[in-house]
């Protein structure tokens, strides 16, 4: 199972102009609510995710969609900018939830988070108000409507000659080391993206890019890509801002760190795509 | 080739918070500048992208990158607004320019028109500036850095029992039908969007979902992912607010539409990723 993916959330984007069938949803007494303190998830003792029945008379809600049949809310309280990374705590709790709560935690954190960051229109300036049941925002001023963002990243596992290329920022934890990833910009491709970013990180130019998985990332609000791409050599030229350190890694070396041996590195953690996509490099 | 992609321009992501590196461009006699006009490219008489040399005191320029060793700026005249989509003038134009100068076009257009949609800080409405060389805006009220959107849109060939669900919009022109197509949202994976959208729209359930190829759209700044993917099923339940018509073409009826055979419907154009999705579930 890929992280963040997973949760049979019906999101009903037919319904979300229809202010009558918002109306519906907020007076159906099987409706729940989720609510993210400081854009943290709310805990069951047995580490499921912990909803609550929707208060009616409540105005902030976003309505994320429907769950097992019965509408689903979301609403933010604190402050909702303060936490922009993931903290260990957090991701320690994820590890101990369901994979569908999981899921449905990314969710309700990008929209709450992207609302939160977006409160005024990017065209004229005029504070916005949200719109479609909480699945964009509109301006009173110019008319504009404005969509979550979800912004695309290539994550890719670079080999060359039976080993992978590896590669750790100053910010991770001691030790840590994954694949190279970066965002993809306009006009670009997938596989252009990939080709780029490899080249601009670690000097090495690749070919035959090829799509492995993808999975959303709500920090803030990723689409990660995870693709294979083959080195022309391995010579590297690391551009010491983006990396600070990187090595070619063999296939022992990395079946070992995924499974917990931290003797060579830290393999990236459960509920990322990179442990997904190396773990598929492994394999071959 | 995939339209909108194959142009070997050097972003120089690295340089984009130099601003000795800006003016260096910017000072450089080989520079050269493309100018669009309400977005629209200017175009050679041989039908190529024509470029003009730079103006070092043109203080309204973006920065590209570099092409053939020199530097490229962008300008936009004129109301960038304008032309939301893209016109028969313009895709008759692009159809006629070499493959690289159609992907520099993209690339110039969505940065472009990015920044003409988005000169408020969404965080605090304040008028927001250019900043990193043309690649981002920052907002000297709060300090905010802003990004260029990228659009990660699904558009999928969906199969079943060898024939392929082909729709068409409304605002289309007459008989022409395409792969189903919608935006990836926050929180799902490409595979997710892909069986969500195949159900809003057509009410039919898929599995088994394959990436096949990306392409940048700059209408204005898609990400287009086409994936091929399996029906449970062929009975269709339409969503009228999004598709005006759907049906299951045959192998036989896809090839005859992309040889230019209008009898049955007619065939995405040249520089859409549908037209190239097609020709891929045609040889299987």
């Amino acid at each position: 199972m890929i992280g963040f993916t997973g949760v049979a959330l019906v999101r009903a984007d037919n319904e979300r102009d229809d202010p009558a069938a918002f109306a519906r949803c907020l007076a159906d007494p099987a409706a729940r609510l989720l609510v993210l303190t400081g854009l943290e998830p709310p805990v069951a003792e047995d580490g499921a995710l912990q909803l609550a029945a929707m208060d009616p008379a409540r105005r902030d809600a976003l309505l994320l969609g429907y769950l097992e049949g019965a509408p689903l809310f979301v609403a933010g309280e604190g402050d909702g900018s303060a936490p922009a990374m993931r903290s260990p705590a957090l991701m320690a709790a994820l590890a101990e939830m369901p994979a569908a709560d999981v899921a449905l935690y990314g969710i309700a954190r990008s929209l709450v988070d992207w609302h939160s960051r977006h409160g005024f229109c990017a065209r004229c300036g005029h504070a916005s108000v949200v719109a479609r049941g909480g699945w964009a925002r509109s301006c009173p001023g110019c008319g504009a409507l404005h969509f979550p963002r979800t912004d695309p990243v290539v994550i890719m596992a670079v080999e060359h000659d039976d080993r992978v290329l590896l590669g750790r920022q100053p910010s991770w934890p001691a030790g840590r080391y994954s694949a190279l990833a970066g965002f993809v910009e306009v006009g670009e491709s997938i596989e252009e993206a990939v080709a780029r970013e490899v080249l601009e990180e670690a000097g090495v130019a690749v070919a035959g890019v090829r799509y492995v998985a993808s999975q959303p990332w709500p920090f803030p609000s990723q689409l990660m890509i995870a693709c294979i791409a083959t080195a022309a050599d391995d010579a590297l030229r690391i551009d010491a801002t983006e990396l600070e350190d990187a090595f070619w890694a063999t296939r022992d070396e990395v079946r070992a760190a995924l499974a917990g041996d931290t003797t060579r590195f830290i393999a990236p953690p459960g509920h990322a795509i990179a442990r997904s996509l190396l773990m598929a490099w492994v394999v071959g």
